[in-house]
């Protein structure tokens, strides 16, 4: 059978062992095939072809719930549920998308992307058929980098307690995108390298019988000993603590291990943990021997070299980052940086290579990055936490709690701001000046290209007044020449890159390109705009605001951010707040919806944030006489 | 010695035991006499005497770093630091704080109020002085409670992985504020109850020795026995596997084994973890003997009966919100509530009599509690989160990428919006309104008064397109007629109090008393201004907006709310969106600051939202010839 024509798992419940290995053969060739032209998380997919095989043939979905965390590694799941036909048009504008996604499928009951949500949502649905009383199964895949959230941690508490049936498939590849950190990896590596322990185990409870001592002499502390038999016996002792049944270590290539243990897992009573091993990039030499993250998730490449096709160009933005914050550092030993779990895609891997104590990756616990940032911040020390805007989210109360109500120095590189392309809706970085903006001492700035990015984080590293945060764009520069030397830019004045008399463009951050070949354009009309780099939506530039707002022109704002509470929306209130009511201003950014995944080309296009948007905003503000026909 | 004459901690050094016994005994008196007057936290405090003196006697703060988890318990370090002689004032405006506070002392290194933040503050501390090269000792004094929020389980993963010196005081009174939930809560039981372990220890290595079989036949799984017999040595495995020195359990109230086991942890090598029992309440019968956490935070009481001061009144919108769930469940078996350790603050306890599969509490783990009721969703359930707006604070991201993006009908009751009084800043709820309007599919309502409330909880219960979101204050309702028959209210539409010409009030929720004393005091002076009740600030009133716009009525918004993206600044955006530039609005609500703590009337006075406050501001918009004189 053709992958293609693959539409409900269940034909795999008559496969022989012989038949499932040959499936695995071909959705490996399908994935690094389709892959090296669409790009997309191959690595981890690759780990998990058996596992999900194994997974929908003893399961019957979609009555049994399967919750992939974080979801980049539900391909073989999508294959398997009727859409290998359309992995040509993976993660672009309109075509299938990189995570589970309710409305492509029956089979998808749960959507994710960020990561530690899925044994929450499996507990709840456990906690809905319990009250139906009805009876299938819930199976939460998470791996062990996600393990490490809180919110994991949390649900491992609760389910733990409650005794829910429910299995928890731990999808144990050593790394998650970074290798991973934490006390609770340690356990996971001692659980790996000691082995099979079933033999162990019989071995030891014949011997512990042979023992007298174990029989009479200690009556006193019986029940210890026999919770220490049990230390002795349970290998998975940590989730055993936690009210869980651990199975394993299994190896995830494996059909027959595979299978005998998620038949047991289904067959037992009360919350199930199976610790299965994968090798990520299995069966892709490049892929397997990954030491970098590079195949987690990537670009096209050249399936023969294992090459990835790289467009050469400017600097990434991520990259502008971390080396200011690398030559900032030399001089300033206050500087510490931290990542939650992404010291290559933030770029701080680089700062780490020169600074190896003064990086600190937590794990994914953003929460916990947040709080130790002002730990630090109490000390006299500059914090530099690095984090993609959509997972600061995580960091929400923390960031209002503990930093900004304290008012400690914490300096918030917000990466990935803006639209983030093929990830789509739930990476997209466009809440943050809206969850960000109306908190007391917050400062926000967002440069307009990498040369005022390297003076923004220095600027940053040296304001000592508080927490500030500075968003920048995923992807690369524009290339242009960077300054040698940094320097601190006035928090709060904005750049006027061109005079105007007939109507002013506030443009934020990303947006300048547009505004400026809007701007061109009018000019050929004959209308002159006035064209603002409003480089801080906090503090805003009430100098230049109050002067737009005597000279009564109407103001068009533009950021590539929600709209609804985001920097238009200051500048609304501003006008407001001192009374200024006959301004027009009109606000253009994302509308009030989730934008789901394509170019960012594409996505502006949809939402309109174009130079000819732009235009036709613009062209409606104008005095009567001069409104284009 | 006075208690109002300590000013330095360092006098404990040359404290005999006995000297110790009987001030523990007069902080006890002071703390009963005190709190009867002023109210706050008694339970928590006498739990922790002799542990805060203890931990004075043995460190030395503020060289040595006390980081306080929640910080209601930080009472007795108040008292020992220079503060006894404030505590007429406690929680009371302009006086001494109930939480830690930095501008109050030294001693207070940092400052709390939500829970589980203290040891990722710990951490950064430790980070800090190891960079710095000092030796300070760092103490985290969490609570059983605490340590099941993800946070807290992100810091032990972390701490535990990087082997820093830190000292976790593990305070296990078996109960947070409810009694505590979760499996971690299991594990302290097992460790509790089997009493010492330091003999069973000793026995049990000598009889070990003795055992031939662990010297020679069991080479191959030599690694395994040697971990089992760690098993069978270390009674606080969980916080061993986790990577720190378990020591205990230590009895909280007895001197020398505090001192013991402080010592020891000071000397011990990386992170250690010191278990301590304490008694909430210990030394006032009632208090002791409290099972329904009344005397965790209360008002004032009679210190010889224990009767607690109850000023007679109408309802509270909690319990108008649990009487009302209670009703709306008896029909519709979909309705499940949950709540996050907070079952008698959000009187969902009353609901859990009635329906005890029904109400599920998962601990204090707000991230888990949104996300398993989008899971519940999916399922067809209608779950009604029950939570204090700034704890809602931690689930965020949840609330916008699991619930929000997924489109789930998700019920959020959130408590406690607006100011909330003596809990001050750090319990204030008055971000909800900017942290949830920019999430698209959100539906946020608020009522004028407790009859309204049981409507809205009825109409949120029936909604079916998506997440909604109730708030509603903290306290008593003001006592009016409840309808007897619920009702579903019209999403979206206003309503009209009275009518007026020369100006409009939308008033949002709370405001609404202070509006109408204004708008009557306006009428004397012949002035006619229109009141509507906006109880809904996503979606707005559009149709009612334009009316208003049309007719081109200056406009006042009223919130209890941060004034910064908040329902002011929708009613702006709308009136721009659709071209009303020139309305003249004008927006009153909570400033760009922290608000700290007071009686909510002379909160509102402070920030100007009284009934003069909105006189003044109306008086300036209104045309010329009406202004006042």
């Amino acid at each position: 059978m053709k992958l293609e024509e693959f539409k409900n798992p269940s034909v795999l419940k008559n496969y022989s062992k012989d038949e499932m290995a040959e499936l695995a053969d071909d959705i490996r060739s399908f994935l690094i095939e389709k892959l090296s032209v669409t790009g997309g998380h191959l690595g981890p997919n690759l780990g998990v072809v058996e596992l999900t095989l194994a997974l929908h043939q003893l399961f019957d979905s979609p009555k049994d719930k399967f919750i992939w965390d974080v979801g980049h590694q539900a391909y073989v799941h999508k294959i398997l549920t009727g859409r290998a036909g359309q992995f040509d048009q993976l993660r672009q504008y309109k075509g299938l998308c990189g995570f589970p996604k309710r409305n492509e499928s029956e089979h998808d009951v749960w959507e994710t992307g960020h990561s530690s949500t899925s044994l929450s949502a499996a507990m709840g649905m456990a906690v809905a058929r319990d009250l139906k009383g009805t009876d299938e199964n819930v199976v939460a895949i998470i791996g062990d980098g996600a393990l490490t959230g809180g919110m994991a941690l949390e649900a491992l508490n609760h389910i733990g307690h409650e005794q829910k049936d429910l299995i928890v498939v731990l999808n144990d590849n050593e790394m998650s995108i970074a290798p991973n950190v934490g006390a609770l990896h340690s356990v996971l590596g001692r659980l790996r390298t000691a082995g099979k322990y079933q033999k162990a185990k019989e071995e030891l409870e014949q011997l512990i019988k042979k023992i007298p001592a174990f029989g009479g002499k200690l009556a006193t502390t019986a029940e210890r000993v026999k919770d220490s038999l049990k230390y002795l016996l349970v290998s998975g002792i940590f989730f055993e603590e936690m009210g869980f049944t651990y199975l394993g270590p299994v190896d995830g290539h494996d059909f027959d291990d595979l299978k005998e243990n998620l038949s047991y897992a289904k067959k037992t009573k009360g919350p199930v943990l199976i610790h299965v091993l994968t090798k990520k990039g299995k069966g892709y030499e490049p892929a397997e021997k990954d030491e970098k993250g590079t195949w987690h998730g990537l670009g096209p490449y050249k399936i023969e070299s294992g090459e990835v096709v790289k467009k050469p160009g400017p600097p990434s933005y991520s990259g502008v980052f971390a080396e200011t914050l690398k030559k900032v550092a030399k001089e300033d030993k206050r500087i510490v940086a931290i990542t939650a779990a992404m010291p290559g895609g933030t770029k701080l891997d680089v700062f780490a290579k020169e600074f190896p104590d003064r990086m600190i990756d937590v794990g994914i616990a953003e929460q916990h990055a947040t709080t130790m940032a002002g730990g630090l911040a109490t000390q006299g020390m500059k914090p530099v936490f690095a984090v993609y805007s959509t997972f600061l989210q995580r960091g929400y109360d923390q960031i209002v709690h503990d930093v900004c109500r304290q008012n400690l120095n914490v300096v918030f590189a917000i990466d990935r701001a803006g639209l983030v392309g093929a990830d789509g809706e739930t990476h997209q970085g466009v809440f943050d000046i809206a969850y960000l903006r109306h908190l007391p001492n917050m400062t926000i700035l967002m440069p307009k290209d990498e040369n005022e990015l390297q003076h923004m984080i220095y600027t940053a590293t040296q304001y000592d007044d508080g927490p500030i945060a500075v968003r920048y764009p995923r992807g690369n520069g524009y290339g242009i020449k960077m300054d040698e030397t940094l320097k601190t830019l006035p928090i709060g004045k904005w750049e006027t890159l061109s005079d105007g008399n007939d109507a002013c463009i506030l443009s934020f951050g990303t947006m300048l390109p547009v505004a400026e070949e809007a701007v061109e354009q009018l000019a050929k009309e004959g209308i002159s705009v006035k064209l603002v780099n409003a480089n801080s939506v906090k503090p805003l530039d009430e100098k230049l605001l109050h002067d737009l707002a005597k000279a009564n022109m109407p103001v068009l704002t533009l950021e590539e951010a929600c709209v609804q509470g985001g920097f238009g929306s200051a500048v609304l209130e501003f006008f407001h707040d001192h009374h200024y009511h006959n301004v027009e201003v009109n606000r253009m950014g994302i509308p009030d919806e989730f934008i789901e995944h394509g170019s960012v080309g594409q996505l502006l296009e949809e939402v309109g944030l174009t130079s000819a948007g732009v235009v036709e905003q613009l062209s409606t503000m104008l005095p009567r006489k001069q409104q284009r026909a």
